[in-house]
């Protein structure tokens, strides 16, 4: 339980498991484990009690770079949550392998990498270089379901 | 061929292989097998003989949800289509894991998760819920190859 | 090392590493091997000392289709390079799998598809069908990372 050990050690608190709003209906697994893999589903930022949080709208017109960061962070925090729920316990991820990070992003605005580190430096502060790096992509997209700002997926590799 | 008898309840045809429009070339597999695994590319909607079907252009503005949702049904069964050009049948389909649904959209619009419903509802209905869940992703676009208005793409476990 | 031979032959040099330019930073693998396989992260071109190189910009209205075909096959290149570093030798990639091809499109542009030809040929080119026949998504993305033309992620096969 090193993983969640470190969580608690920088305050950090994984949220509840996404309330879908209403009128909503989301037919899919937030997480997918199959043999050694995890495929992970788009998850942005939650609130402690798993209802969907802003900020909402563009990074680069309605939302900050910095705020852009906060929120892949939070989403980073999404996606521990749902991988805890399926693995019981988050030190059975091995290795991250790929990352999409998703940025509902204005169409001039280049930073999208800079967003996109808010997920990356928590995942690696929390699992060590060795199974925390992972490869990446971190397009602008035109839009997110729910307009949420930033959405990322992930394959991990899980050991038994 | 349990799918396809459903598919034959359902009163529902697959499409015949692409047909690649005149001018278009496009060096690459509908569907990639290797060991236990098949890389689907990206699908759109299809007609019968396999020409390319509307509806074309961005859901939000030029294409209704519900009509995004349908095309999204469709682009199911134009993956089914290659899947079995590939696997020879369709019940060699373990477990779907990962699904890219990509939907054109208005960059105002945030119900891509309900047009992918359209994807991921047939897709549980065919092959249940062991075998057919997955994980998802849906962001909107800015466009799409040829203008169509979603694009799906996937990953899924196959047995010998 | 077949694939460097022909990559002589064909009077084509791979890049030197990304230079990640001054005030960017970047916590991410290019590529992450992990037994069997490789998660290549979203490359665009560069130039031969490895700094980001151009065309910027939206392909459709800032960038030919032509200029962004061969900004894909100069991604391919950045991408080759990367798994070099990686893996030593390119004849190591036994298969590759399926390639994520971004294109920085502007809205009405429905030439994405042969824009990523420029990646796929190249692949196949140097691969030949059997090891390089791949799996292809191709959306028009509304920006990218430093505001690139095109970025291409990818998952291959690598043999001990």
């Amino acid at each position: 339980m090193r993983v969640e050990e470190k969580l608690g050690e920088m305050g950090l608190v994984l949220p509840a498991p996404p309330k879908v709003p209403q009128g909503v209906r989301l037919p899919f697994a937030w997480a997918r484990v199959r043999g050694d893999r995890a495929y992970v589903s788009g998850h942005g930022p939650l609130g402690a009690d798993g209802s969907l949080s802003g900020p909402f709208g563009k990074v680069g017109a309605d939302v900050s770079p910095e705020e852009g960061y906060k929120a892949a962070r939070m989403a980073a925090l999404s996606v521990l949550s749902s991988l805890k729920r399926e693995l019981g316990d988050l030190d059975r991820v091995s290795a991250w392998l790929i990352v999409h990070g998703l940025v509902n992003a204005a169409p001039d605005f280049g930073g999208t990498a800079g967003v996109m580190n808010g997920f990356s430096d928590l995942i690696l502060e929390l699992y060590g270089p060795e199974a925390g790096m992972h490869a990446r992509t971190a397009p602008g997209v035109s839009t997110l379901p729910l307009n949420q700002s930033v959405f990322v997926s992930a394959e991990v590799e899980v050991r038994p």
